[in-house]
């Protein structure tokens, strides 16, 4: 597997864990990464404060599934690809969508993330 | 106009001259921003090498015009957004996806710029 492949595969597996596999999805990242989510909010460092983030964001709604939205656009050890957000809310699918720009280790795993997600785009999700 | 309009505008601006109106496109720089384009490349110093870059990528292809996909993203002062970038080559339309990262100052010019743009992803324009 090339790194790049390695890397997308990290991507994929970042976008199918977060419903409901909270320790496959920290494994993804390395234990030193930073998140910045969303771009603007204080940098979270190492994957305490990272799986906080996860535990918060799943008590926010009564579900969240990520979704691929386009390629996963790979250079050297960066990558950048667009997803949405479905979180589920009394009964109710949102939909919003982000952009995230990621670094990796020489395993593909995340050493850094920021997210560019701007929720008074959510909206009710149209599929 | 509120700061992220503005800066909405100055992507839009971005992405509706870059084909025809190189004046109009470089109007849209601070005279000291930076460019790296593709993500891993040199970076560029300023409005003169960024108009190297435009020159370059002009004259590598009969034209190129750029298509929004998708919306702009704007937290604070940086936005994202994804785009395609489509080269007309001997009478052949491409096209390669790009995400493009940039911060701008108060007067909404960009101040620095990064895509993400793999050319091996280069192919036919189906539209």
């Amino acid at each position: 597997m090339t790194d790049a492949d390695a890397i997308r595969s990290t991507v994929e597996q970042y976008v199918a864990r977060f419903s409901d596999d909270r320790d496959g999805w920290l494994a993804l990242w390395a234990p030193d990464a930073t998140m910045e989510d969303p771009v603007g909010s204080p940098v979270r460092h190492g994957v305490e404060a990272i799986a906080e983030f996860y535990d918060q964001s799943q008590a926010s709604s009564d579900r969240v599934e990520l979704r691929l939205d386009g390629p996963v656009i790979v250079l050297g050890s960066e990558a950048s690809f667009r997803f949405h957000a479905r979180p589920t809310l009394g009964g109710t699918t949102f939909s919003v969508p982000v952009i995230d720009v990621m670094t990796f280790d020489d395993q593909a795993r995340i050493t850094s993330q920021r997210a560019f997600v701007d929720f008074s785009m959510l909206a009710p999700a149209v599929d």
